[in-house]
C-alpha cells in the first residue's frame, strides 16, 4: 500500500540504492501555477548534509516533473516525478547483508518477503521521505491560494522540549536555525545536545509540533474519515514516529470536562468562533475554523556508531557497529516531511468536503 | 466515509434517536463459528447502565445479525446488523435544536451540512460505536483460532494513572472493577474519582491501553499501510480520543538510540525474538511477533451538567446547561471499543498479509 | 467486495432466504428531500408478481429507511435501510442442498467459500438487486435537481428487437406496457414470445437499453475512471448481464472513421455540440454533454421447468429439475435496476467531478 | 483515478509529448524472477512502426525498472517504471492548440480542466497504454507459475470476422501475421482492407477477442467485485473500445435458457467440468475453471487524414485536416493491450481470492 489519499493522492516507489526515488500525484486539481522555488525549498530543507547536525551525505535531491503540467500549470492529469540517487556508497552496507539491524525494518521485511534488498534499509529508508515532500509542495501550492498555511517545528529534543502551547513563539523564526526550533535559547541547547550525542555515536528523539492556520469550516467526513484520524495516519506513516497528538492531546486526558472545553463565541467577522482552542481545532473529526495544532514524537534514529548485539539471516547470535554517515537527531528534517504530511491530508480533505458541500450545488 | 478498512470493512449508519444503528461487515472469511455469547459480552461491556460509574440510560442493545451466515458459520458474504435504538428520550434533547453545545459537533456538522440531527447527538454520538463493537466482535471470532488476543485496559483517569508498562499487571483482573483496571488499588481510586466528579456535574479524562498478543510477523503494508498508521486511524476515529501512541511512544522521545533499540535474540522456538520490546512489537510498519502494545487519551465528556456559555444557531450568545443522563468519564465504556477497533485492524491487516506472501503461492 | 461507488457508496448485504435484503448509501449529499413515493414506485418497478410475465412470486418490498433522513431531509449521514424477506418457501428449495444447478452460482460459491446458503440462490439471488434500486431510487433524488434523467427499456427479447436508435422511440411509452418497451406493437410480441417460452418450461435472454439525458460536459476521470468504464462496471455487476457497450458499440467495429466521427457544431445556445452523436456522450472517458446511451445484453435466465443433467456436492452425475416460481424472462424487472445502477454511477462521477473542478475554487 | 486494481495496483501517468510516460505497479509479490525479455516482447507488440499496417512512426520504448527489484527478484515493493518519448514531431501538433478533433477528447479535457496539452492528443494519448503493457507483463510473469496464460487476437476488422467459436482457431498462430490473427486467410483480407483504407485517408474498427486458461476456481468477489465487472471496467478503460461481452454475450441475448445453460459434469481429473461452456468461465461473478473467453469493440480511429468540419476553443467553425503519422487501424497494437489489462486483472482478483479463502488459514 503506497498510496496515501482519496482524492488527492501519492503514490510512492524508490529504494535508498536503486536508481532513485520517484511517485505520482493523482487528483492535483487544474490551472495551479508550479512554484519551482518552493518545490526547490521544500527539497533543501529535507536534504542531508544541509547542517552540521544531519548526516554527512550530500545529495542534491533535484526532482524531475515527468508529466501533469502545461506551460507552467497543472493540467489535471498525475503528475510523476523522480530523483536520482547519487552519491551512493553501497559498499558501506555490505555487511547488513546478512544482518538484521536492531530496531530496524532488515528483520521484518526479510521475514514477509522472503527477501530485501539490505543496502542502505532499502525500501525502509527514510530516503522515501522524499516523495512526501514533492506530494506536500504540490500540495501547498494548491492550498495557497485558499490562505490555508502549515507550519511545523522541532519543539523537544531528547529532555529539551518547549511550550505546549504553540502561539507562545514566534514561527517565522523556525528557519533561523539549524534544528528549526522558534526559540532560539532552546534551539542552542538542543544543537549542543544533538552535537554531544553525535560524539556518542549515540543518537536522540523528539517531538515536532504541526500548526495548519486557515483552515475553513468543515473539513472531516465522519465517521472513520475524522479529519483527525486522517492526520494520525499520515504522521504515524512517517518513519520512526511513535505517537500523535492534537489539541491538549496526552496531558488533556487528566483534565476535567470543565478545564477542557472551548466556549463558542460571535467573532468578530460575524462568524462564530471558540473563546479557547483547547479541541485543537477538530469538533466531531470535522474542522471548526481554529487553528488546529498537533504533536508527533519520533524515537531515536535506531543506527548507532557502537557496537549492538543482535542475530544474523540464520538467527546465530552476532555483533552489528554501524559506519557511513547517519544522522544523529532526526528531527531537524523531520519538519517539512511533516509539514508535508499535513498539507496533502489537508488538500485532500479539502477536496472531498468541496466534494460533499450540500444540495443542490450552486452554479459557478 | 463510514467505511473502514480494505479486505476486511465495516461500514456504519445510524443517529442516537433514529430507528437505531447499524451496518455491514464485508470480507468477513467463510467457515467461521458466530459465538454468539462472545458477541453478547462485547455488547455487554459497551452498553450504558452497567454501572453507577456510567450513565444510567438503560439500552438493551440487542444485536440482530441479518445476513452473510448459514448455520451457524459465516459464508464469507457480508454480514448486515442492527440494533433498535430504545429507552429514548427525545424530550430530553429539545432544547439543543437551536444552540450548539461547547466541545460538541453541532457547530461542525450544522455548518458541513447545511442541516442536523440535534437529538442526542445525532450522527455524532457515542452510540455509534456500537457497530464498532459488533465489528470487532466479529473480527475476535476470525482472530481466535489463529492465537492472536487483543486487551484493554483503563490506564489512566484524570490524575491517576498506571505504570507505562503493562507487563507490571494481571490482565485478567481487568474485568474485576467497573473501571476495567487491572490494578485493584488503582482502579477504587479512579472510581471514587469518577463519583465525585459526578457530584460535581463534571466530567473526566484518561488514558486505556492496548495488549495485542500472538499477532504473527508480517503484518503490515509500507510504507502508508504500515500497521501502526492504521492503528492511529482507527483509534483516533473514536469519538473523544485525542492521541495515540505505541511502543515507548512520547516517553521514548526523550531517549537515545542506546536507550531505545531492541537487540534481537535467539528465541528458544528457533525463531527471532528482541531482548526487549520497546518498539511495541512493530518494526519499519511491520509486525516483529512481539506484543504490540499502544495508548490512546481520551478527553474528559465534554457535556457538563452546568451553564456553560455558548452561542445559537444565529450566532448569538446563549447559555447551555446539559440534561439528561451521561457518562462523567467515557474510560470503562470505552475499553471494548479500543479493542474491537484494533481487533478490526488486525484482521484486515491480517488478510492483506495473507494476499502478500511471497510466490509461488503454495498448494493448499 | 459489496460496495460500489468512491464517493457515492452502495454496500449491499443480504441473501434470498434470511431475514431480508438491506444496505448503505454513504456519500448522500445533504439537504435532499425523500420522494418517499419515488423510492416505492421504483420498489414497485422491480419487484415480483407485478403482471403475468413474472413470476408470481409476491413480494411487498417495503423499504425501511433506517438512518441519515431528518425531518424529511438527507443529512449527509449514511442512510441505511432494509426490506424484510418474507413469502418464501424455504421448502422449494430443499432438493438445492446437494445439488449444483446448471449455470448457477451453487458450484463458484461452495467452492470459492466452502460451504453456500443453498435457498433460492442465497446471496446470489438476483433479490440482492433490491438494494440497487434503493440505492438508484436516492441517486435520481438528488440528479433530479440536476436535470439529469435515466431511462432503460427493453429493446429486445429473444430474437424480437427494436432499432438501435432510441431517438425512433417514444420513451414515455416505456411504462405502458408489462415488457417496458416503448413500441406498442413489439411490445406484444414481445409478451407473447414470453408466454409461449414460460409455457415450454423454458426462459429467454434480451437486451436492455439505457439513456441518460442532461448530463452536463466533464463527468468522467481518466484514465481509468473513465465514464464508460465505471458504467461498464455498474451493469456487468447484475445478474446475468453478459455484455455491454455504448454508443455504435460493436456495431461501430464494423465501420470506417468516416462514418462514426461526431462533428463538432456551434450550439443554438451558445454552448459547442456535436451534429451526429454516434460517441453516445463520452469523449476520452468525459462526458461531452450530448446524451449518453448504451445497451446491456441479459442471458436467459438458468432455472428452467425442465430436467437437465449435473452433479451433486459429491461430483456424481445427477439430474435437476427446477420447481417454484421463477421469472421466464429477466427483462421486465431488470429496467429498474438498470436505471438504478446509471443513476449511482452518474451520481458518483458528478461528485468526483465537483472535486475535480479547476482551481481556486469559487467561493459559494 | 489514473489507479486500477485493489491489491495488485497499476498507477499511469504521462503525456505523448512530455517527457515520458510512466506508473508504478504496487501489490507485486515477492519473490517472482524478472524476465526482461518478456518485458521487451510486449513493449514490441505494442510499438508503433512495428509494420506496414501501422503508425510509420517509431518509438524505441525502452522500458527503465526504476524500484522494487533486487538481484533480479521483486521485492514486494512497489515498481516504478518509465519509457523516455523521442522522435517526437511536436510541430506536427500546432495546429490543434485551438481546435476540436471531432471525436477526439480534446474538447471535454479543456471543458473539465480549463486548460489541456493539446500535442497528440496529451494523456488522451493511446501512448499511455505503455503503462498497461508494463503492468501487464510484470502480471504475466506472476500468472505463468500459477499455469494461467492470457491470450488475445483480432477477430474482426471492419467487416472481415471469424467465428465467435475460438477453439476453431490455432492460438499460436496469432503472432504470424501482422494483424494478429489466427486465421491466416482472414488476416491477408484484413491486411489488405486496412491497406486501402489507409490510401483512403480513413480508418477502420475492429473486435479483439480474449481467452484466459488455466483460471482456477474462486476468482470473482460478488456481487460488485463479480470477475466480469473487473474484466469488462479493465477493458472499457483502453482507448476507442466501444463494447464487452463474455461467454456468449450479445448473441446469447436471442437464446432461449434451454441452449445456453451449462451442464455439470465429473470430469477425468475428479474435479467438476462443464459439458459446455457457453458461460465463458464465469458463473455468479466467479470463476468455474473453464476457460473465460471475451470479445472487446473497438471504434475506428478517430484521426483521418482528410478534412473534417469542427469548432475552434471559441465555438467557431472550423475546418480540421489531420497530418502526421497515425494507425489506420488500432487492432493489431491493440492485441497486446487486452492481454495486459486482462492479465492485471486476473492477478488482481488472485490475490483477492487468496485473502478471502475460507477460515482457518492452512499453516504454509
Amino acid at each position: 500500500m503506497n498510496t496515501f489519499g482519496t482524492l488527492f493522492r501519492l503514490t510512492s516507489f524508490g529504494e535508498s540504492h536503486g536508481p532513485g526515488i520517484g511517485g505520482v500525484v493523482d487528483g492535483m486539481p487544474a490551472g495551479i501555477e508550479i512554484d519551482e522555488d518552493l518545490l526547490r525549498h521544500e527539497m533543501e530543507r529535507r536534504r542531508p548534509g544541509q547542517s552540521a547536525l544531519t548526516t554527512s551525505r550530500r545529495e542534491a535531491d533535484q526532482v524531475e516533473l515527468l508529466s501533469g503540467i502545461f506551460e507552467g500549470r497543472t493540467t489535471g492529469c498525475p503528475i510523476g516525478f523522480f530523483v536520482h540517487n547519487s552519491n551512493q556508497h553501497s559498499n558501506d552496507y555490505d555487511n547488513l547483508r546478512r544482518i538484521f539491524r536492531p530496531s530496524h525494518a532488515d528483520f521484518t521485511y526479510q521475514q514477509k518477503y522472503g527477501l530485501r534488498d539490505h543496502r542502505g534499509g532499502g525500501r525502509s529508508s527514510a530516503r522515501e521521505t522524499i516523495t512526501r515532500c514533492v506530494g506536500g509542495a504540490l500540495a501547498k501550492m494548491a492550498l495557497r491560494p485558499l490562505g490555508i498555511t502549515v507550519s511545523a517545528y522541532t519543539s523537544q529534543v531528547g529532555p529539551i522540549s518547549l511550550d505546549a502551547d504553540y502561539r507562545k513563539y514566534d514561527l517565522s523564526l523556525i528557519e533561523s536555525n539549524s534544528v528549526r526550533c522558534p526559540d532560539p535559547d532552546k534551539a542552542r541547547e538542543m544543537e549542543a545536545l544533538i552535537r554531544q550525542v553525535k560524539l556518542d555515536g549515540d543518537t536522540i528523539g523528539g517531538v515536532i509540533t504541526g500548526v495548519i492556520s486557515g483552515c475553513p469550516v468543515g473539513l472531516g467526513e465522519p465517521v472513520f474519515g475524522r479529519l483527525q484520524a486522517s492526520l494520525a495516519a499520515a504522521m504515524m506513516s512517517i518513519n520512526a514516529v511513535k505517537g500523535f497528538e492534537y489539541g491538549q492531546g496526552f496531558a488533556g486526558a487528566a483534565q476535567r470536562g470543565s478545564e477542557q472545553n472551548d466556549a463558542f463565541i460571535p467573532a468578530p467577522d460575524g462568524t462564530i468562533a471558540t473563546l479557547t482552542n483547547r479541541s485543537g481545532g477538530i469538533q466531531g473529526g470535522i474542522s471548526n475554523g481554529q487553528d488546529i495544532y498537533f504533536r508527533v514524537a519520533f524515537k531515536p534514529v535506531a543506527t548507532l556508531l557502537r557496537e549492538q548485539t543482535t542475530v544474523d539471516l540464520d538467527g546465530h547470535p552476532a555483533t552489528f557497529t554501524a559506519h557511513g554517515r547517519h544522522d544523529p537527531c532526526v528531527l531537524p528534517r523531520a519538519v517539512p516531511v511533516v509539514e508535508a504530511m499535513a498539507a496533502i491530508t489537508l488538500l485532500d480533505h479539502y477536496l472531498m468536503a468541496r466534494a460533499a458541500q450540500p444540495w443542490p450545488p450552486q452554479k459557478s
